[in-house]
């Protein structure tokens, strides 16, 4: 009895460092007694595979939320989009007597593509494991998740999706449940929408928006989604960058060719594609394309305020990513995350390594990726790189070359363009935005960081234009999580935090 | 008893299309009666996988190399090199009574790694089939030899090493064979060698000739290796380019990077490689490292005149290869072969295609290949390319960057520097080359080609270095052969008219 006692009081003390108000101590002590549960129904949810486009495991993915849905005495259904086929959302709703504002929250639960062949050893993409830090720092793999076992705070989970953005899924259904269980009681409608394509750009969340109008109307959507500051304090995000990515193919001669019978005479794609990419981008990070930079919407007084306040971030990160030298110098993170950018996020000419041969490659890809911000038109963005590719002597083609376009030109480019989106920023001074913020500030004695425009992309101008409802980001997971590559992870005390954080949300009046 | 005679004489009208000399002819009507046969052994030679790096397949396919010289009477041994565990060569040797000179006959049983999927769908690396023409020109897959099936003589056989080199292997024996079968009388002793480690470099070829020394001496070594002229033509190449290979690796952050996140400051590594490599070669294939076109041995005037009798080629090629435009558009294939080069065999940087996602990688690779002509040295070369490389701001590092390294540089780049070795250039006027080109003239009609210098590499340095032997190149495969690139074949007319060329060869006095 007297150890319990003690526990009690450890507890007590664990709770008032990371919590601020009452309320959120009350639902700090709710997760720590029920960690074990939390965890072992998230790692079952992370080991269904959730790659945007293997439509058989996102499915699997929607029934289980619905079934964790269910367990939390929240109703839900499948919202689907006008196109057959469509993978659906999955939708909830919470009806609060006598309320008048209605809170939305999202989150996705599809996850990035994956090559499990680049995954640290020991690490699957679809088979959690805990880990006390990444493999990369000299962290150790403790192993999958056992009922009951014991949980270290500062562990993380390895998997796809742990972080971007099962997380999101998880901690708003139990922000959810840890009110119910603590009896806390509620001024607003609810409303849950978790949906399965972001990773691959939000392709039908139109239709779901168009179909679902009434359903999905709100006073603001609060978007569980990407990492908190690297400065490890709780964020509010205000916008979101837009973004659009180009596959580019440049091509060489119709098949491989002997490097020694054809070198000094044989195009070289590889080599094609490199001056190509050296014209559109300096070497200090300057975009070098016509009007790249037009179209711009300046920052308001506020947001340039907010921006300032940031905690300085650069010093940290260039010493935890081993970079000497950022891309651009004389820029910090943040006032380069209020610019577009165009980035190279893979480049392939044959093989390298163990598998090189010595041949003259038949084709050079690349594939871009152009963030955007407010101002800028995603299509016309795109356009200003197919006109710079154009004047630097190329003809565009659709798909592979024809014989007539191989003997018409001499430079052959293969251009797709992805679906896109444009940039979305929501004014920070809203009512609506105060109280989230002063919502959030109640969780955490540590001042917020408030980001006019975070660097990753979101169709959140759905939200405003279809919707006409307000939309906010609150990132929850740590920024060391490896989002969208190998070795994704999330800390485990973000999970916990984030939850404490929305259910705070949620409580607003 | 009718259709014999008609056979007999379609035989005959055949034979006299393609050779020469009666000499000739009797060996084509010998492999006429026989190509079942001979077919039926060399499909069971190409199902060996011979990847030079699999030592336990590379071993079986010099058990088989040995089996078959026995089949043929001759007797086999292998030759290791100093070092254990080397990968041996196959030799053989035919003392002729009263022959005063020795004829040597080079050829290699190791291929090029392979990449199965970028194979065509039906053929396989190692599943040798026959097809009617390239797949990627329309043809069509017969399928697997089957024992005493018709064989169609321009038909191709599929598979890695059919042209590159097994072929040469194949048409060695076989043309040794046919001599012995006709009854023609050898005037020379006749030595065989087969190596197993030329696609990595002949990395111990030295070793075995060292060791090996008496046995491998011979007046002249005939390489039997590399396509025939563009043109069809019969074709002999009295030198050879040297070749060294490099392995880039430039280095971003430690860790793949969300491109919204960090895009705009974390360095993209695809990006440095991009403005690395433009800065070696321009857009007209000139390659601008300082002193790379020193140190080159002008051509004789014998070789110059050869140079000037060689069919036009480039029509054709560039029709056939979809090519509009070569690399350097005032220069010929043939020109361009008798200066060193710069080329990118593969390059890599995270993923494309469906792999792809939204990083900054943590790394771009490139494998360059470097030709050297007479006069150029592979390491003064390759040490050109790294001054150069330090003069775009790169600290050369040999492994993977240490934490010191990173935080002391802004531009880190691996190099690897694969083994590589000299050109040789044996002139045409001695009395050993005349003889060989008055065979080879023999058995055909048309004019020959020769060629001062071929594109590709062997390391013939070592045979006159070592052995003090002279080296002449027969290549005796078609040249639209996909040589060390996915879907390599052999037209089979070609390895019959190879056979005939090295039986005349084998018969000099």
């Amino acid at each position: 009895m007297t150890k319990d006692i003690f526990k009690g009081l450890a507890l007590l003390l664990f709770v008032s460092c990371v919590s601020g108000s009452l309320q959120a101590q009350t639902v700090a002590k709710h997760l720590k007694s029920n960690d074990k549960q939390l965890l072992e129904e998230y790692v079952q949810f992370l080991a269904i595979p959730n790659v945007s486009t293997d439509t058989v495991n996102i499915r699997r993915n929607a029934d289980f939320i619905v079934e964790m849905m269910k367990r939390k005495g929240i109703e839900a259904e499948l919202l689907s989009g006008i196109t057959a086929g469509v993978t659906p959302a999955v939708f909830g709703e919470i009806k609060t007597p006598g309320a008048t504002k209605s809170i939305g929250f999202y989150a996705h639960y599809d996850g990035q593509p994956v090559n499990p062949k680049q995954w640290h050893e020991g690490l699957k993409p679809f088979e959690p494991v805990l880990i006390t830090a990444p493999l990369e720092n000299g962290g150790k793999i403790i192993g999958p998740y056992k009922k009951g076992g014991e949980i270290n705070q500062e562990w993380r989970i390895s998997g796809r999706g742990a972080a971007d953005d099962k997380a999101g899924v998880m901690a708003i259904l139990n922000a959810y449940d840890a009110l119910v269980k603590t009896g806390r009681k509620l001024n607003v409608n609810i409303k849950f929408l978790f949906e399965g394509e972001e990773e691959v750009g939000s392709i039908h969340l139109d239709e779901i928006f168009k179909r679902n109008k009434q359903k999905l109307q709100a006073d603001c959507w609060v978007i569980i989604d990407g990492p908190r500051h690297v400065s490890g304090r709780k964020t509010i995000v205000y916008g979101v960058r837009g973004d659009v990515n180009m596959a580019l193919t440049v091509y060489g001669a119709k098949r491989p060719l002997h490097s020694g019978n054809y070198g000094n005479w044989a195009p070289n794609p590889a080599l094609k594609l490199a001056h190509l990419l050296s014209s559109m981008k300096d070497e200090n990070g300057k975009v070098l394309i016509n009007g790249f930079y037009d179209d711009i919407i300046p920052l308001t007084a506020s947001e340039k305020k907010a921006l300032s306040q940031i905690p300085d971030q650069d010093a940290l990160l260039k010493k935890e990513l081993g970079v000497h030298t950022p891309e651009s110098p004389d820029r910090s993170l943040i006032e380069g995350i209020m610019l577009p950018t165009l980035n190279i996020n893979g480049m392939q000419s044959a093989n390298v390594g163990p598998l090189a041969s010595n041949v003259i490659p038949t084709k050079a890809e690349a594939m871009l990726d152009l963030r955007l911000v407010k101002g800028n038109d995603y299509k016309n963005q795109a356009e200003k790189v197919i006109a710079h590719i154009k004047g630097e002597g190329y003809h565009v083609i659709n798909g592979e070359p024809t014989e007539e376009e191989r003997s018409k030109y001499p430079n052959l480019i293969r251009i797709e363009l992805k679906h896109g989106y444009n940039a979305q920023r929501t004014p920070m001074d809203l009512p609506i935005a105060q109280s989230i913020q002063t919502a959030v500030q109640s969780t955490t004695k540590e001042p917020l960081v408030l980001i006019p425009s975070m660097g990753g992309s979101l169709p959140l101008y759905l939200f405003e234009e279809i919707l006409g409802s307000k939309v906010i980001a609150v990132p929850i997971v740590n920024y060391d999580n490896n989002q969208h590559a190998e070795n994704e992870n999330v800390k485990i005390n973000y999970l916990w935090e984030g939850i404490e954080t929305i259910a705070a949300i949620m409580q607003i009046r």
